[in-house]
């Protein structure tokens, strides 16, 4: 690991905008946020053997992924994505190669999708220590009554999904997924105000909705929408779907089906919201669906 | 590790101001920046075996460390620190105990300097790896006529330092440091543009603002303010000072050392910006000094 060597690789990569003042270089970047706007802010990792497949995968598509996953955040609460920061460490023997075409993977990614790419660190862990773990910390913009809240579910809200769920890693969906950003963009100007990012699955998340709107969900399990080769328990709790979960106030959702374009990924009522069985997940007769073992967590 | 019993023990801990709309626990947080303020951000990393000795530190301590090198950032900026966001892998087998501990360093320290946790994320690394890396993200605000960069050292300009240097590891001053908040502020006030913050040791960084501002420097070797312990070799090399260096206009400088509050660190000259001999450090007489094996780089 040469970190002058990496910058220089790196520098050619990193675009910033007027708004930038002072880039990637100092002892801050500072920037002139939008007037008006209200700026959001996430933190993410991704850490080598956990979040991505060493073999499989290879060092710029984890960078990459690691940007999409904050994107995905961004595309939850509504907003725009515009500037991101990333650290990263790795044993000292980590070659160059390997750590430019990582972070390459996220400033080429940033360039794609609008964000500037505004600071970073490198650091070498431990002698010994083995595997790299990164984090990144994405910034974005967002009007501040179109911020989409996780606790915002009201009793007979139609509950929707983008995409599909299931069998995320072995379909490469977990890297070549595509953030939600221009579909929450568009919820977010009028359909909801309550979305939130699918990334842990879906029974973990929708759980996590209901519990912190304090509401129910009686769901039709049929409904809920398959990737190739997953069955509905993998699309319960496999995770890594990084697709969008919202809720729909009913006077706008014929609106919402009847204008959603057809570029978008696909749109799916998997159910409603209601005001029994608070922070439970049930079937359409009130009975719960046995979710316990689908909730997926990172080993 | 366990995500929920650690949360549950760092939530008392977190306080958020009003201008955070969606404090942590969704997918990002959400605030409102000061209008017409320039925003600051930055991110370091903290790695166990590495930044903080696992034996003398604790892990309080460490994490405290973390959030102050961050502000010792934005104090270089002139700036005022807000916000921030941390991300912490271990191996699994690490203790809540322990965890807990290093965020509670992170958030307790935050609170004490007025700002606010708003995000963070907890990953597991690969099994068989060992030792903890932890990043931070700072979020600031200044005024936009207030920002100081590295760049803007000019010719004539008096080169200063607060406080002392080299002996910084044995001392215990890399984890008791102050970050020099007031100091910066002050500075960024009415006396300097260019500011920056000493943590990779004076020669390194005093050579990485001469290269910035296509400058020279003429310094006084014995006007190097020294920490007790330390001779003049480690005060040029041994980093992890966390104090300001920063040009003073020739016309300002009385006054500087007139008004400079009796309760700030110490203010020293170590010698003034040349036009000639760019990037390098010379003696009063335009002689380098030889500093060549000084910088300190983190192994």
């Amino acid at each position: 690991m040469d970190e002058l060597e990496i910058l220089k690789t790196l520098l050619p990569s990193l675009q910033c905008g007027p708004e930038v003042l002072v880039p990637p270089g100092d002892d801050c970047a500072a920037i002139r946020p939008s007037p008006g706007k209200v700026l959001l802010a996430a933190v993410d990792q991704l850490s080598e053997g956990v979040h991505y497949v060493d073999a499989s995968a290879s060092a710029r598509a984890a960078g990459e992924k690691l940007l999409k996953r904050n994107l995905s955040d961004i595309a939850a609460m509504g907003g725009v994505p515009r500037w991101c920061m990333v650290a990263l460490a790795a044993e000292k023997s980590r070659s160059n190669a390997w750590i430019c075409e990582f972070l390459l993977g996220v400033a080429e990614a940033a360039k794609r999708y609008g964000v500037a790419l505004v600071g970073g660190d490198l650091c070498a862990i431990r002698p010994g220590g083995a595997g790299v773990t990164a984090s990144l910390s994405i910034l974005g913009e967002c009007e501040e009554e179109r911020v989409c809240r996780r606790d915002r579910l009201r009793p007979g809200d139609g509950i929707y999904v983008t995409g599909r769920f299931g069998n995320s890693l072995r379909s490469g969906h977990h890297l070549n997924f595509e953030p939600r950003l221009k579909e929450g963009r568009f919820l977010s100007g009028r359909y909801t105000r309550c979305m939130m990012d699918v990334s842990d699955g879906l029974a973990l998340d929708l759980r996590r909705m209901l519990l912190s709107s304090h509401a129910g969900a009686a769901v039709e399990e049929e409904a809920v929408p398959l990737r190739a080769g997953a069955d509905v328990r993998a699309a319960w709790g496999d995770g890594e779907d990084y697709e969008l979960l919202f809720g729909v106030p009913p006077d706008l959702e014929g609106e919402l089906c009847a204008v959603w374009p057809e570029e978008f990924a696909e749109l799916h009522r998997i159910g409603r919201a209601t005001a029994e069985n608070e922070g439970r997940i049930c079937d359409l007769s009130g009975k719960e669906i046995p979710l316990e073992h689908y909730g997926y967590e990172h080993k």
